[in-house]
Protein backbone atom coordinates (compact mmCIF):
# COMPACT_ATOMS: atom_id res chain seq x y z
CA UNK A 1 0.00 0.00 0.00
CA UNK A 2 1.75 3.27 -1.34
CA UNK A 3 2.07 6.56 0.86
CA UNK A 4 -0.96 8.87 0.86
CA UNK A 5 -0.54 12.74 0.77
CA UNK A 6 -2.38 14.97 3.16
CA UNK A 7 -5.03 11.59 3.77
CA UNK A 8 -8.68 12.61 4.80
CA UNK A 9 -11.12 11.28 6.75
CA UNK A 10 -12.57 8.84 4.38
CA UNK A 11 -9.15 7.62 3.90
CA UNK A 12 -8.54 6.97 7.25
CA UNK A 13 -11.78 5.38 7.81
CA UNK A 14 -11.09 2.68 4.94
CA UNK A 15 -8.27 1.60 7.06
CA UNK A 16 -9.82 1.31 10.62
CA UNK A 17 -12.94 -0.38 9.25
CA UNK A 18 -11.17 -3.83 8.69
CA UNK A 19 -10.42 -3.37 12.87
CA UNK A 20 -14.09 -2.82 13.62
CA UNK A 21 -15.84 -5.77 15.52
CA UNK A 22 -18.20 -7.73 13.42
CA UNK A 23 -21.74 -6.87 14.04
CA UNK A 24 -23.07 -10.77 14.11
CA UNK A 25 -24.02 -13.62 17.03
CA UNK A 26 -24.82 -12.66 20.25
CA UNK A 27 -22.83 -9.33 20.36
CA UNK A 28 -24.74 -8.04 17.26
CA UNK A 29 -25.98 -5.04 19.59
CA UNK A 30 -23.05 -4.04 21.89
CA UNK A 31 -20.44 -4.69 18.62
CA UNK A 32 -23.15 -2.39 16.25
CA UNK A 33 -23.29 0.09 19.55
CA UNK A 34 -19.24 0.35 19.30
CA UNK A 35 -19.43 0.79 15.74
CA UNK A 36 -21.97 3.71 15.91
CA UNK A 37 -19.61 5.54 18.20
CA UNK A 38 -16.76 5.46 15.66
CA UNK A 39 -18.77 5.68 12.40
CA UNK A 40 -20.55 8.19 13.36
CA UNK A 41 -18.21 10.58 12.02
CA UNK A 42 -15.44 12.88 12.78
CA UNK A 43 -12.25 14.60 11.98
CA UNK A 44 -9.64 11.43 12.79
CA UNK A 45 -7.52 13.98 13.84
CA UNK A 46 -5.93 11.33 16.26
CA UNK A 47 -4.91 8.53 13.86
CA UNK A 48 -3.64 11.01 11.18
CA UNK A 49 -1.00 12.68 13.40
CA UNK A 50 0.03 8.84 14.31
CA UNK A 51 0.40 8.01 10.34
CA UNK A 52 2.30 11.38 9.98
CA UNK A 53 4.46 10.88 12.47
CA UNK A 54 5.44 7.58 11.58
CA UNK A 55 5.90 8.68 7.74
CA UNK A 56 8.09 11.52 9.25
CA UNK A 57 10.86 9.38 10.80
CA UNK A 58 10.31 6.95 8.16
CA UNK A 59 8.36 4.29 8.87
CA UNK A 60 7.12 2.49 5.65
CA UNK A 61 4.73 -0.14 6.01
CA UNK A 62 1.06 0.56 5.99
CA UNK A 63 0.08 -2.46 7.50
CA UNK A 64 1.89 -2.06 10.33
CA UNK A 65 0.93 1.31 11.58
CA UNK A 66 -2.83 1.00 10.58
CA UNK A 67 -3.71 -1.36 13.81
CA UNK A 68 -2.35 1.52 15.87
CA UNK A 69 -4.61 4.46 14.22
CA UNK A 70 -7.37 2.21 14.81
CA UNK A 71 -6.57 1.76 18.24
CA UNK A 72 -6.04 5.53 19.22
CA UNK A 73 -9.55 5.91 17.18
CA UNK A 74 -10.96 3.91 19.54
CA UNK A 75 -9.61 4.69 22.58
CA UNK A 76 -10.80 8.27 21.54
CA UNK A 77 -13.82 7.04 20.86
CA UNK A 78 -14.54 5.63 23.91
CA UNK A 79 -12.98 8.54 26.39
CA UNK A 80 -16.78 10.30 24.42
CA UNK A 81 -18.96 7.83 24.83
CA UNK A 82 -18.65 7.73 28.26
CA UNK A 83 -17.66 11.53 28.82
CA UNK A 84 -21.56 11.90 26.99
CA UNK A 85 -23.21 9.30 29.55
CA UNK A 86 -26.02 10.89 32.22
CA UNK A 87 -23.48 10.83 34.90
CA UNK A 88 -21.21 13.03 33.16
CA UNK A 89 -21.80 15.45 30.74
CA UNK A 90 -25.61 14.39 29.73
CA UNK A 91 -25.00 15.02 26.42
CA UNK A 92 -27.91 14.13 23.66
CA UNK A 93 -25.91 14.82 20.24
CA UNK A 94 -22.08 14.79 19.08
CA UNK A 95 -21.63 15.48 15.42
CA UNK A 96 -25.24 16.23 14.88
CA UNK A 97 -26.24 12.46 15.64
CA UNK A 98 -27.82 11.09 18.94
CA UNK A 99 -24.69 10.30 21.59
CA UNK A 100 -24.45 6.50 21.80
CA UNK A 101 -26.41 6.27 25.21
CA UNK A 102 -29.07 7.91 23.60
CA UNK A 103 -29.26 5.55 20.84
CA UNK A 104 -28.40 2.41 22.98
CA UNK A 105 -29.45 3.29 26.11
CA UNK A 106 -27.48 3.73 29.20
CA UNK A 107 -26.28 0.30 30.13
CA UNK A 108 -25.23 -0.08 26.31
CA UNK A 109 -23.76 3.19 26.44
CA UNK A 110 -21.32 2.01 29.32
CA UNK A 111 -20.39 -1.00 27.62
CA UNK A 112 -19.61 0.16 24.22
CA UNK A 113 -17.27 2.79 25.74
CA UNK A 114 -15.60 -0.88 27.96
CA UNK A 115 -15.91 -2.42 24.74
CA UNK A 116 -13.70 0.09 22.56
CA UNK A 117 -11.12 0.84 25.16
CA UNK A 118 -10.63 -3.40 25.35
CA UNK A 119 -10.57 -3.25 21.31
CA UNK A 120 -8.09 -0.42 21.15
CA UNK A 121 -5.53 -2.55 23.22
CA UNK A 122 -6.63 -5.70 21.11
CA UNK A 123 -6.27 -4.05 17.60
CA UNK A 124 -2.85 -2.25 19.07
CA UNK A 125 -1.40 -5.66 19.99
CA UNK A 126 -2.11 -6.59 16.26
CA UNK A 127 0.35 -4.95 15.07
CA UNK A 128 3.01 -7.95 15.61
CA UNK A 129 0.70 -10.07 13.52
CA UNK A 130 1.96 -7.25 10.52
CA UNK A 131 5.42 -7.77 11.34
CA UNK A 132 6.29 -4.96 13.56
CA UNK A 133 8.72 -6.07 16.07
CA UNK A 134 7.56 -7.15 19.66
CA UNK A 135 9.31 -4.60 21.55
CA UNK A 136 8.14 -1.66 19.61
CA UNK A 137 4.27 -2.83 19.81
CA UNK A 138 4.90 -3.42 23.75
CA UNK A 139 6.18 0.04 24.31
CA UNK A 140 3.26 1.24 21.81
CA UNK A 141 0.89 -0.45 23.85
CA UNK A 142 2.40 0.95 27.17
CA UNK A 143 2.74 4.80 25.92
CA UNK A 144 -1.29 4.50 24.67
CA UNK A 145 -2.25 3.52 28.14
CA UNK A 146 0.22 5.64 30.39
CA UNK A 147 -1.48 8.65 28.03
CA UNK A 148 -5.29 7.42 28.33
CA UNK A 149 -5.18 6.84 31.82
CA UNK A 150 -5.17 8.36 35.41
CA UNK A 151 -1.15 10.04 34.03
CA UNK A 152 -3.12 11.36 31.00
CA UNK A 153 -6.55 11.26 29.37
CA UNK A 154 -8.70 9.82 32.30
CA UNK A 155 -6.98 12.12 35.28
CA UNK A 156 -7.71 14.77 33.29
CA UNK A 157 -11.39 14.03 32.97
CA UNK A 158 -11.46 12.87 36.71
CA UNK A 159 -10.29 16.48 37.89
CA UNK A 160 -13.14 18.51 35.51
CA UNK A 161 -15.39 16.17 37.46
CA UNK A 162 -14.53 17.16 40.61
CA UNK A 163 -14.42 21.10 39.31
CA UNK A 164 -17.56 20.62 37.86
CA UNK A 165 -19.54 23.67 39.56
CA UNK A 166 -16.70 24.73 41.30
CA UNK A 167 -14.51 27.93 40.94
CA UNK A 168 -11.37 26.66 39.35
CA UNK A 169 -7.80 27.92 38.64
CA UNK A 170 -5.64 28.51 35.46
CA UNK A 171 -3.52 26.07 36.70
CA UNK A 172 -6.38 23.27 37.23
CA UNK A 173 -7.73 24.10 33.57
CA UNK A 174 -4.77 23.69 32.14
CA UNK A 175 -4.06 20.35 34.14
CA UNK A 176 -7.95 19.60 32.77
CA UNK A 177 -7.01 20.27 29.39
CA UNK A 178 -3.75 18.64 29.04
CA UNK A 179 -4.97 15.43 30.58
CA UNK A 180 -8.24 15.55 28.68
CA UNK A 181 -7.10 16.73 25.06
CA UNK A 182 -3.31 16.61 24.88
CA UNK A 183 -2.60 13.84 26.44
CA UNK A 184 -3.93 11.44 23.81
CA UNK A 185 -2.41 13.70 20.98
CA UNK A 186 1.15 13.09 22.67
CA UNK A 187 0.51 9.75 22.44
CA UNK A 188 -0.71 9.82 18.73
CA UNK A 189 2.87 11.40 17.75
CA UNK A 190 5.20 9.65 19.99
CA UNK A 191 3.40 5.73 18.80
CA UNK A 192 4.00 6.70 14.80
CA UNK A 193 7.43 7.73 16.23
CA UNK A 194 7.90 4.56 18.46
CA UNK A 195 6.88 2.39 15.67
CA UNK A 196 9.03 4.10 13.01
CA UNK A 197 12.00 3.43 15.56
CA UNK A 198 13.03 7.03 16.23
CA UNK A 199 14.89 8.51 18.31
CA UNK A 200 14.11 9.31 21.95
CA UNK A 201 14.72 12.92 21.24
CA UNK A 202 12.46 12.55 18.09
CA UNK A 203 10.19 10.83 21.07
CA UNK A 204 10.65 13.68 23.21
CA UNK A 205 9.52 16.00 20.75
CA UNK A 206 6.34 14.77 19.54
CA UNK A 207 5.16 14.35 23.58
CA UNK A 208 6.37 18.17 23.45
CA UNK A 209 4.38 18.97 20.10
CA UNK A 210 1.62 17.47 21.27
CA UNK A 211 1.25 19.16 24.10
CA UNK A 212 0.96 22.30 22.40
CA UNK A 213 -1.12 21.36 19.71
CA UNK A 214 -3.47 19.70 22.43
CA UNK A 215 -4.17 22.43 24.37
CA UNK A 216 -4.52 24.69 21.63
CA UNK A 217 -6.89 22.13 20.24
CA UNK A 218 -9.30 22.65 23.76
CA UNK A 219 -8.95 26.03 23.69
CA UNK A 220 -10.16 26.24 20.61
CA UNK A 221 -13.11 24.19 21.39
CA UNK A 222 -13.49 26.46 24.15
CA UNK A 223 -13.89 29.69 21.95
CA UNK A 224 -15.67 27.60 19.26
CA UNK A 225 -18.23 26.70 22.46
CA UNK A 226 -18.93 30.50 22.66
CA UNK A 227 -18.79 31.85 19.10
CA UNK A 228 -19.62 28.80 16.73
CA UNK A 229 -23.27 27.68 15.65
CA UNK A 230 -24.60 23.98 15.61
CA UNK A 231 -24.47 23.02 11.78
CA UNK A 232 -20.78 23.64 11.82
CA UNK A 233 -20.06 21.63 15.35
CA UNK A 234 -22.93 18.90 15.33
CA UNK A 235 -23.50 20.02 19.00
CA UNK A 236 -25.69 22.50 20.98
CA UNK A 237 -23.82 25.96 21.34
CA UNK A 238 -23.01 26.53 25.14
CA UNK A 239 -23.34 23.07 26.03
CA UNK A 240 -20.56 24.14 28.40
CA UNK A 241 -22.21 26.71 29.93
CA UNK A 242 -25.24 25.08 30.35
CA UNK A 243 -23.11 22.58 32.44
CA UNK A 244 -21.86 25.69 34.41
CA UNK A 245 -18.00 24.55 33.53
CA UNK A 246 -15.34 26.98 34.17
CA UNK A 247 -13.28 27.22 30.32
CA UNK A 248 -10.79 29.10 29.64
CA UNK A 249 -12.52 31.40 28.11
CA UNK A 250 -14.84 32.00 30.75
CA UNK A 251 -11.61 32.65 33.21
CA UNK A 252 -9.77 34.73 30.99
CA UNK A 253 -11.91 36.23 28.58
CA UNK A 254 -12.06 35.48 24.77
CA UNK A 255 -9.01 38.24 23.07
CA UNK A 256 -6.50 36.47 26.34
CA UNK A 257 -7.67 32.97 25.41
CA UNK A 258 -6.93 34.02 21.07
CA UNK A 259 -3.70 35.09 22.38
CA UNK A 260 -2.94 32.06 24.47
CA UNK A 261 -4.01 29.83 21.22
CA UNK A 262 -1.67 32.05 18.54
CA UNK A 263 1.06 31.15 21.16
CA UNK A 264 1.01 27.73 21.18
CA UNK A 265 0.66 27.04 17.86
CA UNK A 266 3.93 29.13 17.40
CA UNK A 267 5.31 27.00 19.76
CA UNK A 268 4.07 23.98 17.33
CA UNK A 269 5.23 25.49 14.31
CA UNK A 270 8.77 25.52 15.64
CA UNK A 271 9.26 22.42 16.89
CA UNK A 272 7.97 21.15 13.25
CA UNK A 273 10.43 23.45 11.75
CA UNK A 274 13.32 21.93 13.43
CA UNK A 275 12.10 18.24 11.66
CA UNK A 276 12.90 20.03 8.51
CA UNK A 277 11.24 19.04 5.01
CA UNK A 278 10.32 15.39 6.41
CA UNK A 279 7.46 17.12 8.69
CA UNK A 280 5.61 18.12 6.00
CA UNK A 281 2.69 15.92 6.67
CA UNK A 282 2.58 16.97 10.57
CA UNK A 283 3.18 20.91 9.29
CA UNK A 284 -0.15 19.88 7.39
CA UNK A 285 -1.76 18.83 10.28
CA UNK A 286 -0.97 22.31 12.23
CA UNK A 287 -2.59 24.53 9.65
CA UNK A 288 -5.39 22.45 9.00
CA UNK A 289 -6.50 23.19 12.67
CA UNK A 290 -5.30 26.78 12.88
CA UNK A 291 -8.37 28.30 11.94
CA UNK A 292 -10.69 25.29 12.39
CA UNK A 293 -14.37 25.98 12.46
CA UNK A 294 -15.70 22.82 14.12
CA UNK B 1 11.86 -14.28 45.61
CA UNK B 2 10.97 -18.24 45.93
CA UNK B 3 7.76 -19.81 44.99
CA UNK B 4 5.00 -19.86 47.71
CA UNK B 5 2.81 -22.95 47.96
CA UNK B 6 -0.68 -22.39 48.08
CA UNK B 7 -0.41 -18.56 47.90
CA UNK B 8 -2.89 -16.97 50.06
CA UNK B 9 -5.53 -13.74 49.35
CA UNK B 10 -3.16 -11.55 51.47
CA UNK B 11 0.12 -12.91 49.57
CA UNK B 12 -1.05 -11.55 46.49
CA UNK B 13 -2.30 -8.49 47.25
CA UNK B 14 1.46 -7.99 48.39
CA UNK B 15 2.58 -8.48 45.02
CA UNK B 16 0.14 -6.42 43.71
CA UNK B 17 -0.44 -3.62 45.95
CA UNK B 18 3.31 -2.07 44.07
CA UNK B 19 1.49 -1.69 40.49
CA UNK B 20 -1.55 0.55 42.06
CA UNK B 21 -1.96 4.28 41.37
CA UNK B 22 -0.39 6.42 43.69
CA UNK B 23 -2.99 8.43 45.50
CA UNK B 24 -1.30 12.15 45.14
CA UNK B 25 -1.71 15.29 43.31
CA UNK B 26 -4.66 16.18 41.27
CA UNK B 27 -5.44 12.57 40.35
CA UNK B 28 -5.77 11.25 43.89
CA UNK B 29 -9.65 11.03 44.19
CA UNK B 30 -10.06 8.72 40.84
CA UNK B 31 -6.54 6.10 41.70
CA UNK B 32 -8.21 6.21 45.81
CA UNK B 33 -11.78 5.20 43.81
CA UNK B 34 -9.27 2.73 41.72
CA UNK B 35 -7.60 1.28 44.91
CA UNK B 36 -10.51 1.27 46.73
CA UNK B 37 -12.73 -1.13 44.20
CA UNK B 38 -9.01 -3.48 44.52
CA UNK B 39 -8.62 -3.24 48.21
CA UNK B 40 -12.49 -3.54 49.68
CA UNK B 41 -11.21 -7.72 49.02
CA UNK B 42 -12.13 -10.60 47.40
CA UNK B 43 -10.67 -14.29 46.77
CA UNK B 44 -7.98 -12.74 44.19
CA UNK B 45 -8.90 -16.11 42.33
CA UNK B 46 -7.75 -14.72 39.40
CA UNK B 47 -4.55 -13.30 39.86
CA UNK B 48 -4.05 -17.35 41.84
CA UNK B 49 -4.73 -18.73 38.71
CA UNK B 50 -2.04 -16.70 36.54
CA UNK B 51 0.37 -17.63 39.25
CA UNK B 52 -0.36 -21.73 39.08
CA UNK B 53 -0.44 -21.86 35.48
CA UNK B 54 2.20 -20.28 35.14
CA UNK B 55 4.24 -23.03 37.89
CA UNK B 56 2.45 -25.89 36.82
CA UNK B 57 4.54 -25.35 33.08
CA UNK B 58 7.79 -24.43 34.87
CA UNK B 59 7.43 -20.50 34.91
CA UNK B 60 10.60 -19.13 37.72
CA UNK B 61 10.75 -15.59 37.86
CA UNK B 62 7.95 -13.85 40.19
CA UNK B 63 9.09 -10.20 38.89
CA UNK B 64 8.14 -11.30 35.45
CA UNK B 65 4.39 -12.78 36.35
CA UNK B 66 3.30 -10.24 38.86
CA UNK B 67 2.57 -7.75 36.63
CA UNK B 68 0.23 -10.39 34.82
CA UNK B 69 -1.57 -11.23 38.51
CA UNK B 70 -2.20 -7.63 39.27
CA UNK B 71 -3.32 -6.87 35.59
CA UNK B 72 -6.03 -9.37 35.41
CA UNK B 73 -7.46 -8.60 39.17
CA UNK B 74 -7.66 -4.80 37.79
CA UNK B 75 -9.70 -6.18 34.53
CA UNK B 76 -11.47 -8.03 37.25
CA UNK B 77 -12.56 -5.33 39.51
CA UNK B 78 -12.71 -2.85 36.05
CA UNK B 79 -15.87 -5.04 35.18
CA UNK B 80 -17.33 -5.70 39.29
CA UNK B 81 -17.06 -1.48 39.51
CA UNK B 82 -19.11 -1.18 35.95
CA UNK B 83 -21.67 -3.88 36.90
CA UNK B 84 -22.48 -2.53 39.70
CA UNK B 85 -23.55 1.06 38.17
CA UNK B 86 -27.07 2.22 38.82
CA UNK B 87 -27.79 1.72 34.89
CA UNK B 88 -26.33 -2.03 35.46
CA UNK B 89 -27.15 -4.25 38.26
CA UNK B 90 -27.66 -1.31 40.40
CA UNK B 91 -26.29 -2.43 43.83
CA UNK B 92 -24.79 -0.95 47.02
CA UNK B 93 -23.02 -3.61 48.66
CA UNK B 94 -20.17 -5.63 47.31
CA UNK B 95 -17.92 -7.99 49.68
CA UNK B 96 -19.77 -6.57 52.84
CA UNK B 97 -18.18 -2.61 51.61
CA UNK B 98 -20.00 -0.05 49.67
CA UNK B 99 -19.89 -0.83 45.47
CA UNK B 100 -17.38 2.32 44.45
CA UNK B 101 -20.31 4.29 43.01
CA UNK B 102 -21.98 4.44 46.29
CA UNK B 103 -18.94 5.78 48.17
CA UNK B 104 -17.43 7.79 44.98
CA UNK B 105 -20.19 9.05 43.16
CA UNK B 106 -21.58 7.71 40.00
CA UNK B 107 -19.48 9.03 37.68
CA UNK B 108 -16.26 8.75 39.36
CA UNK B 109 -17.45 5.00 39.65
CA UNK B 110 -17.59 5.36 35.84
CA UNK B 111 -13.68 6.47 35.55
CA UNK B 112 -12.49 4.12 38.29
CA UNK B 113 -13.57 1.45 36.30
CA UNK B 114 -12.12 2.81 33.20
CA UNK B 115 -8.80 3.47 35.18
CA UNK B 116 -8.48 0.45 36.04
CA UNK B 117 -9.02 -1.37 32.49
CA UNK B 118 -6.25 1.06 31.00
CA UNK B 119 -4.14 0.04 34.24
CA UNK B 120 -4.35 -3.20 33.78
CA UNK B 121 -3.10 -2.95 30.48
CA UNK B 122 -0.16 -0.78 31.24
CA UNK B 123 0.82 -3.01 34.22
CA UNK B 124 1.00 -6.12 32.08
CA UNK B 125 3.28 -4.23 29.81
CA UNK B 126 5.93 -3.51 32.73
CA UNK B 127 6.34 -7.55 32.31
CA UNK B 128 9.07 -6.71 29.45
CA UNK B 129 10.79 -4.13 32.00
CA UNK B 130 10.97 -7.03 34.67
CA UNK B 131 12.67 -9.04 31.70
CA UNK B 132 9.69 -11.14 29.86
CA UNK B 133 10.24 -11.56 26.13
CA UNK B 134 8.34 -8.68 24.22
CA UNK B 135 6.75 -11.45 22.22
CA UNK B 136 5.45 -13.57 24.96
CA UNK B 137 4.18 -9.97 26.99
CA UNK B 138 2.01 -9.27 23.44
CA UNK B 139 0.40 -12.43 23.58
CA UNK B 140 -0.52 -12.09 26.71
CA UNK B 141 -1.52 -8.89 25.98
CA UNK B 142 -3.74 -9.96 23.17
CA UNK B 143 -5.23 -12.43 25.34
CA UNK B 144 -6.04 -10.51 28.37
CA UNK B 145 -8.05 -8.35 26.11
CA UNK B 146 -9.42 -10.63 23.58
CA UNK B 147 -11.09 -12.99 26.72
CA UNK B 148 -12.14 -9.49 28.58
CA UNK B 149 -13.64 -7.52 25.10
CA UNK B 150 -16.68 -8.74 23.06
CA UNK B 151 -15.23 -12.33 22.74
CA UNK B 152 -15.83 -12.56 26.25
CA UNK B 153 -16.60 -10.98 29.11
CA UNK B 154 -17.95 -7.60 27.70
CA UNK B 155 -19.82 -10.17 25.25
CA UNK B 156 -21.10 -11.74 28.25
CA UNK B 157 -21.94 -8.85 30.45
CA UNK B 158 -24.05 -7.37 26.87
CA UNK B 159 -26.05 -10.20 26.41
CA UNK B 160 -26.90 -10.56 30.13
CA UNK B 161 -27.84 -6.50 29.79
CA UNK B 162 -30.48 -7.36 26.82
CA UNK B 163 -31.82 -10.19 28.55
CA UNK B 164 -32.75 -8.19 32.16
CA UNK B 165 -36.55 -9.34 32.32
CA UNK B 166 -36.95 -11.84 29.38
CA UNK B 167 -37.34 -15.28 29.45
CA UNK B 168 -34.01 -16.75 28.07
CA UNK B 169 -33.04 -20.01 27.44
CA UNK B 170 -30.50 -22.45 28.50
CA UNK B 171 -28.16 -21.44 25.39
CA UNK B 172 -28.10 -18.04 26.50
CA UNK B 173 -27.75 -18.32 30.15
CA UNK B 174 -24.84 -20.28 29.25
CA UNK B 175 -23.13 -17.81 26.57
CA UNK B 176 -23.75 -15.37 29.08
CA UNK B 177 -21.69 -17.21 32.00
CA UNK B 178 -19.30 -18.17 29.67
CA UNK B 179 -18.52 -14.88 28.77
CA UNK B 180 -18.68 -12.98 32.11
CA UNK B 181 -17.15 -15.60 33.95
CA UNK B 182 -15.55 -18.29 32.33
CA UNK B 183 -13.56 -15.97 29.73
CA UNK B 184 -11.25 -13.98 32.45
CA UNK B 185 -10.58 -17.57 34.15
CA UNK B 186 -9.63 -18.90 30.51
CA UNK B 187 -7.44 -15.86 29.87
CA UNK B 188 -5.69 -16.20 33.38
CA UNK B 189 -4.88 -19.75 32.98
CA UNK B 190 -3.65 -19.26 29.51
CA UNK B 191 -1.66 -16.28 30.39
CA UNK B 192 0.21 -18.47 32.90
CA UNK B 193 0.99 -20.64 30.30
CA UNK B 194 1.45 -18.30 27.88
CA UNK B 195 3.99 -16.56 29.93
CA UNK B 196 5.95 -20.02 31.07
CA UNK B 197 6.48 -20.81 27.25
CA UNK B 198 3.87 -24.41 27.46
CA UNK B 199 2.79 -25.54 24.21
CA UNK B 200 0.44 -24.84 22.28
CA UNK B 201 -1.58 -27.85 23.01
CA UNK B 202 -1.32 -26.93 27.07
CA UNK B 203 -2.67 -23.26 26.45
CA UNK B 204 -5.59 -24.94 24.82
CA UNK B 205 -5.73 -27.40 27.54
CA UNK B 206 -5.64 -24.29 30.10
CA UNK B 207 -8.53 -22.68 27.99
CA UNK B 208 -10.84 -25.73 28.41
CA UNK B 209 -10.02 -25.88 32.29
CA UNK B 210 -10.96 -22.06 32.52
CA UNK B 211 -14.16 -22.61 30.90
CA UNK B 212 -15.28 -25.65 33.04
CA UNK B 213 -14.06 -23.99 36.09
CA UNK B 214 -15.65 -20.60 35.49
CA UNK B 215 -18.90 -21.94 34.07
CA UNK B 216 -19.01 -24.14 37.42
CA UNK B 217 -17.89 -21.20 39.36
CA UNK B 218 -21.40 -19.28 37.92
CA UNK B 219 -23.60 -21.87 38.59
CA UNK B 220 -22.24 -21.58 42.20
CA UNK B 221 -23.10 -18.45 42.60
CA UNK B 222 -26.44 -19.05 41.41
CA UNK B 223 -26.86 -21.39 43.56
CA UNK B 224 -25.63 -19.64 46.50
CA UNK B 225 -28.01 -16.79 45.59
CA UNK B 226 -30.28 -18.38 46.92
CA UNK B 227 -28.90 -20.56 50.07
CA UNK B 228 -26.53 -18.60 50.91
CA UNK B 229 -26.42 -15.84 53.84
CA UNK B 230 -25.50 -11.83 53.99
CA UNK B 231 -22.58 -12.65 55.89
CA UNK B 232 -20.81 -15.01 54.04
CA UNK B 233 -21.43 -13.51 50.71
CA UNK B 234 -21.11 -9.82 51.90
CA UNK B 235 -24.04 -8.60 49.68
CA UNK B 236 -27.75 -9.15 50.00
CA UNK B 237 -29.57 -12.87 48.74
CA UNK B 238 -31.71 -12.90 46.10
CA UNK B 239 -30.15 -9.32 44.59
CA UNK B 240 -30.57 -11.64 41.29
CA UNK B 241 -33.84 -12.38 41.88
CA UNK B 242 -34.82 -8.56 43.43
CA UNK B 243 -33.65 -7.63 39.54
CA UNK B 244 -36.20 -10.31 37.96
CA UNK B 245 -33.17 -11.94 36.46
CA UNK B 246 -33.18 -15.61 34.55
CA UNK B 247 -30.30 -17.46 36.72
CA UNK B 248 -28.98 -21.27 35.96
CA UNK B 249 -31.41 -22.05 39.17
CA UNK B 250 -34.51 -20.33 37.91
CA UNK B 251 -33.88 -22.26 34.90
CA UNK B 252 -33.39 -25.75 35.66
CA UNK B 253 -33.81 -25.96 39.65
CA UNK B 254 -31.45 -26.22 42.11
CA UNK B 255 -31.13 -30.12 41.57
CA UNK B 256 -30.23 -29.95 38.13
CA UNK B 257 -27.87 -26.97 38.23
CA UNK B 258 -25.60 -29.24 41.08
CA UNK B 259 -25.48 -31.83 38.80
CA UNK B 260 -24.38 -29.38 36.42
CA UNK B 261 -21.87 -28.49 38.80
CA UNK B 262 -20.93 -32.01 39.65
CA UNK B 263 -19.58 -32.46 36.36
CA UNK B 264 -18.25 -29.50 35.27
CA UNK B 265 -15.41 -30.11 38.03
CA UNK B 266 -14.97 -33.83 37.30
CA UNK B 267 -14.40 -32.42 33.69
CA UNK B 268 -11.92 -30.12 35.48
CA UNK B 269 -10.37 -32.88 37.61
CA UNK B 270 -10.14 -34.80 34.57
CA UNK B 271 -7.64 -32.01 32.53
CA UNK B 272 -5.73 -31.47 35.44
CA UNK B 273 -4.61 -34.69 35.91
CA UNK B 274 -3.35 -35.19 32.29
CA UNK B 275 -0.80 -32.92 33.37
CA UNK B 276 0.34 -34.71 36.28
CA UNK B 277 2.12 -33.61 39.53
CA UNK B 278 3.16 -30.46 38.31
CA UNK B 279 -0.27 -29.32 38.12
CA UNK B 280 -0.59 -29.70 42.16
CA UNK B 281 -1.06 -26.01 42.91
CA UNK B 282 -4.11 -26.07 40.04
CA UNK B 283 -5.39 -28.87 41.51
CA UNK B 284 -5.77 -26.91 45.01
CA UNK B 285 -7.21 -24.15 43.40
CA UNK B 286 -9.91 -26.24 42.04
CA UNK B 287 -10.85 -28.60 45.18
CA UNK B 288 -10.99 -25.02 46.89
CA UNK B 289 -13.59 -24.62 44.86
CA UNK B 290 -15.80 -27.21 45.41
CA UNK B 291 -18.30 -26.26 48.07
CA UNK B 292 -17.33 -23.26 48.68
CA UNK B 293 -20.07 -20.83 50.63
CA UNK B 294 -18.66 -17.61 48.94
Amino acid sequence: MGWIKNMNAEEIEKLIEPFLPEEEGPVKTIAGAMNYSIRVGGKRLRPRMVYEAYRCFGGEDMGVIAPIMAAVEMIHNYSLCHDDLPAMDNDDYRRGGLTTHRKYGEAMGILAGDGLQTHAFYTAAKACEAGAAPETVVRTISILAEKSGIGGMLGGQAVDVESAEKNIDLYTITFIHKGKTAALIEASLMMGAVMANASEENIRLMEQLGEAVGIAFQIQDDILDVTGNFDELGKPIGSDDKNNKTTYVSLVGLDASKSALTELFMKARAIISELGERADGLSDILESLVGRKK
